[in-house]
């Protein structure tokens, strides 16, 4: 892990993340509007027709200060939801609020189950938190058994755990997060879900742990606007959780940290379900088709995702020469090296348009022929 | 002050601040819409012309993630101020620059001058830190004199200070602040300079430490572009100081704190100098008026101010109940009854353009001889 960190300022996610397309004009030398990025999971459908034209009207709003509780928006995601308005709150994108968490809960020990978003370590390690990891091999599809999980819960006092789970795409089965919840309540650590790509399932609804809040006092439920509506530029996330652990996190917010166009935008985007459904189906199958490709490669496998991006492992190729490559062609994609428990072979791949996906797909196999034949030739 | 802030829910400021047209709204029943803003302190010239034009023409950014460290913003910023990137911080709002310091720098005693903007204070507490204050009389027209300032700084490790000041509108004489940062710079206190509302003033340069800053490493400056461009719903502000300082400051920031559009609007902004100049004189010229209006009142005490907006006392009069007259008739102001040093009599009226200004006086005036009438008549 260290050794990996010495090595962040070589990598383009040397800000800890994929959709950086500035520091890939500074190492590429290409604009951003010439590069197809498949390192952000953004929805590829977004923003909603009709958003940027919403914003327009709310444009003379920029001139007064947005409102420092985001009533209306809470309002409605409050009654879309069936929660109390006290049980939520926005933050400027989910960031901010996994931020606020273990700021305000006085956690001490931090759970992380790797390979996972390092915004979980990064916001522990910032509060000044001790990790306590655990990491969960390729054998097991990076899918965490109850063994991974349950001993933990003694040494921790808050668990991070991504569901879906990201890099990975893939989530803990109902009955298992159901049992871990419960563990987690009985031992009063908190466990802080990170649902921002859940919307992305069309059977989010029956999957998240919201309507078992009530009897669940210790869990938080981090949600994104940012991906599955496209409006990353923007930032728009919330946490829902027990009226008393809200008040916590909002103690320690700023002023005014969400702006008003994105508490606008939010507004808006509530009421856009077909979006929701027509996204929710053509991602499901253009994922479906990606996966099938790529699987059909030799020395490639793809990890099980129910979601927006891929994990994919690719023998005999650096990651880091291949993201190269594909940069010179065009496209963007995630070097996924650095994650604890990942290796210089993993990479993650943003489902897109379906053409585009073909046309990146074809670049990507002469890029991996191109990489390998080098490797062949060094080895 | 402790009995004061049992107070703050019946406050129309129950989150801290002016310019929230949404509590008012909740408090007195009058959309935003129909009320004019004398609470916050924007510039009523703003934002430039072209501005809204410039965000439609970058909206397509709102898709994208925003530069994770605002390279082209800093770049800009640092040409215009003659410093190198590294040495600025690009923040969600000057709030998240303030509250980044107190977090990062490892301060655990802060000097706060009273009466200020109760930001600093909510920053360091929410940091853990103790608070280490003095008050400053309205006898001295609520300016420090070094005999306020000096000898706190053996309690302190840092000092905020507003220039201008915050609610005041005044600001320290050029030897003082420049004593002040030798000072602090001997008993190695940081210095924490607000300098939100200092371009407001036509010699902002001539008054600014930053010529200094290369040989005040423990100086920061902070600044706002949300009042002097009327920005203040997309939230955008910096923090100038020695690159290792920023450095600290940048390791505690969440990902993607400052937002695609307001980065977009900063690189905008910093060309309109015309606008600047012309905010400038407008804003003097307006002031004065309604300064020497106001002073012309019996029982009424003006303060001088330097910035867009008048500190004001009203002999007889409690500013909550002046707040509430001057809302039925569709103005907003501040009541200033909650900082320490001020008493009920205490409100704060914003600049705006002169006939709104003409108008909300005669308002004003005879609100106080209705609120006078009713005290007397109940004394």
């Amino acid at each position: 892990m260290s050794s990996k960190r010495n090595h962040a300022q070589q990598w383009l996610e040397k800000y800890g993340h994929g959709g950086d397309v500035w520091s890939a004009q500074e190492m590429f030398n290409i604009s951003p509007a010439d590069l197809v990025d498949y390192s952000a999971n953004i929805n590829p459908l977004g923003p909603p027709p009709g958003l940027a034209d919403e914003l327009i009207r709310r444009m003379p709003e920029i001139a007064r200060y947005p409102d420092p509780t985001s009533r209306r928006l809470r309002a409605k995601l409050a009654d879309k939801l069936g929660v109390k308005p006290e049980q939520i709150l926005v933050g400027n994108g989910a960031a901010e609020c996994i931020q606020l968490a273990v700021d305000s809960l006085r956690v001490r020990r931090v759970g992380i189950i790797h390979p996972t978003f390092s915004e979980y370590e990064a916001a522990a390690r910032k509060a000044g938190c001790q990790i306590v990891s655990t990491v969960v091999g390729a054998a097991q599809s990076f899918l965490p058994a109850a063994s991974d999980l349950l001993p933990m819960l003694n040494e921790i006092d808050l668990l991070f755990l991504g569901y879906p789970n990201n890099p990975t795409g893939n989530l803990l089965e109902r009955p298992l997060l159901f049992a871990l919840a419960e563990a987690c309540q009985q031992k009063q650590v908190y466990l802080a879900v990170d649902e921002a790509f859940l919307d992305f399932l069309p059977d989010a609804g029956e999957r998240s742990l919201l309507p078992e809040l009530p009897r669940l006092p210790h869990v938080l439920l981090f949600r994104s606007l940012t991906k599955l509506y496209a409006i990353p530029g923007l930032r728009l996330g919330y946490v829902i959780a027990d009226a008393r652990l809200i008040d916590r996190l909002r103690s320690r917010q700023i002023p005014w940290s969400v702006n008003g166009l994105a508490q606008a935008a939010g507004e808006w985007l509530l009421d856009q379900e077909a979006f929701v459904r027509l996204s929710q189906q053509y991602i499901q199958d253009a994922r479906e088709r990606m996966a099938a490709a790529l699987s059909a490669w030799p020395g490639v496998t793809v990890f099980p995702s129910r979601v927006n991006y891929l994990l994919v492992h690719i023998a005999g190729v650096s990651a880091i020469q291949l993201q190269r490559r594909m940069a010179e062609r065009g496209f963007l994609i995630r070097n996924c090296a650095m994650y604890p428990g990942l290796d210089e072979g993993y990479i993650r791949l943003a489902v897109r348009k379906r053409e585009q996906n073909e046309q990146m797909l074809a670049h990507l196999q002469a890029a991996i022929g191109e990489c390998r034949m080098r490797e062949g030739e060094s080895g």
